[in-house]
């Protein structure tokens, strides 16, 4: 027993998937269903957001296919995961810290605990950026938030003023969703349009809760206990003031989520991993990437998902290959 | 109300939307949501399948992400339609016949009757292949059939001795299929491997009803009213002899649903349309396409709904940058 226990410790897995969204799940589920018996670390927190990545931090899902009635995120992500588990996917709650993907075994670090496998795929999805304004760090959780529709619905903000700084879609989605709570939602735009989807915009201008700022900038966030409130400042007239407000919402972009990584796999300017044309290889042969980690223009679930299932796929043609 | 008429009529669609298996739905759903008001040609036994494609004649799914429990070809593309519908998918259950894709309104026929969008999302995927052996066609529907998932279960079939052609992971999922209707399930490899996953390897070779002959080719088709059996020689050793058989299956490949565009897109040397590196654009402005008519690697549901959940949100882009 104690030596075949040691056989085990010292065998390489087959795949290690790093991260539990969309892609990582689906690339579980194939890898699984091809009896790869793939070992995935769902994190800890990773990123800042439960295991099942972004989704369990939005509400409901309308465009996921299959689902004609909408699905909250985090019961679609319980859905993937059972799936993955179900067809003999090993699952760790813990975080990847570091990694060494330079030789034929790769290695994954969970703090000193370290892992090895043929193939790695990473799905570690992006993270919600946040602005760096002074008062920002006091305030955070404090009335401050990078996710509306996680935290949007707590006591603290309703029927109270808020504001939600960014013009894309996330922060249209976000507006939208915090009006249902109360008071006036105060939108800061730094430019003089949106970048959102004429859906979108066109959703937020009916909206009378609604309030858009154009090229306004917020500059501090101020309080007490709590926050109260939020400079701004006017970055074509120079007009500055305070919005009173319990609430403030940052919806300004993602970063990939590749720090594990110390730099040993190419990324493109803003940090995306970048992989081959139309596949999810890497640079390094047995890695795969997937997802939202190197995805920065579609960044859909089903999206996500597809590449996912390709990341499997090549792993597991790799992987014949090898031997 | 007759000129109201007439005005709709001659006002070019947003996008149409040509097919309607998970690429096709899933471009709906994201373009309908996007208040593009789509409209989709789902065909009528379109490339010899009801509408929704492929996945129409498959049984459980147990790889789409978010159905931990199997979910069956049609039931699913069901869920997509409704969908679609749902958020304002209009669908014509009709097959386009011709399109002239030249022009910056681009016309879609369904024989004589004309349509014209700004956009077209074609996602028609492909077609299972034909043998072209002696007897096929006076056979084909009289014990052929391309589907053994469509047809298997019919009582001509019932506990007789049945062929499949192929090593691929069609060949062993049709093959597993038709073993738990009856007698011994002959397949006919051409190789002396299979060509499906190692996953599907294993359970063929597990399976005492099935029984591969490697190196061997199907050569005639005989019968009389019905096929009564497949005449077969060995590529190495020149043997041949004949199976009572009372089905013979087809699972070698596909041919993507092209003919309808009449070569104004270009494909490459298997006939695949081709598209921009990781995007869904054609080379004709406005013209995208997803799923298996441009996929000939992954080709799986989740693939080609994330392909037209990209195709949907180019054209989007694409009709706001033409405004």
């Amino acid at each position: 027993m104690i030596r075949l226990q040691k056989e085990q410790n010292t065998m390489a897995e087959n795949v290690i998937i790093i991260g539990s969204g969309p892609a990582g799940h689906t690339a579980a589920i194939y890898a699984a269903r091809a009896e790869l018996k793939p070992l995935m670390f769902e994190g800890f927190m990773a990123g800042g957001v439960a295991a099942g990545g972004q989704l369990t931090t939005t509400t409901e899902i309308e465009n996921f296919p299959g689902f004609p009635e909408p699905v909250s995120g985090p019961e679609l992500m319980v859905k993937m995961r059972d799936q993955a588990l179900k067809y003999g996917t090993r699952i760790k709650t813990e975080t990847v810290t570091r990694t060494d993907l330079s030789g034929d075994v790769k290695k994954v670090w969970v703090d000193s605990e370290m892992y090895e496998a043929k193939a790695v795929i990473i799905a570690t999805g992006a993270t919600a950026k946040r602005l760096g304004i002074p008062g920002e760090d006091r305030y955070w959780q404090r009335g401050i938030s990078a996710c509306a529709v996680c935290d949007g619905a707590l006591p603290i903000f309703r029927n109270k003023p808020l504001v939600v700084i960014g013009g894309g879609d996330t922060a249209c989605e976000e507006a939208m969703y915090l009006s249902k709570f109360g008071d006036t939602v105060h939108m800061l735009v730094r430019r003089d349009e949106l970048r959102a989807s004429k859906a979108m915009q066109a959703r937020v201008f009916a909206n009378k809760k609604i309030k858009v700022w154009w090229n306004t900038n917020a500059v501090e966030a101020v309080g007490e206990q709590f926050l109260t409130g939020v400079k701004y400042k006017n970055n074509k007239t120079g007009d500055d003031g305070l919005i009173t407000a319990s609430g403030l919402f940052f919806a300004i972009g993602h970063t990939p989520n590749t720090g594990f990584l110390e730099g040993q796999l190419p990324t493109d300017e803003t940090g995306y991993l970048m992989t081959r044309n139309n596949s999810t290889a890497t640079d390094i042969p047995g890695v795969f990437a997937c997802g939202d980690v190197k995805d920065k223009v579609f960044r859909q679930a089903v999206t996500a998902a597809g590449s996912g299932c390709m990341a499997a796929l090549e792993a597991e043609r790799w992987l014949g290959e090898q031997e």
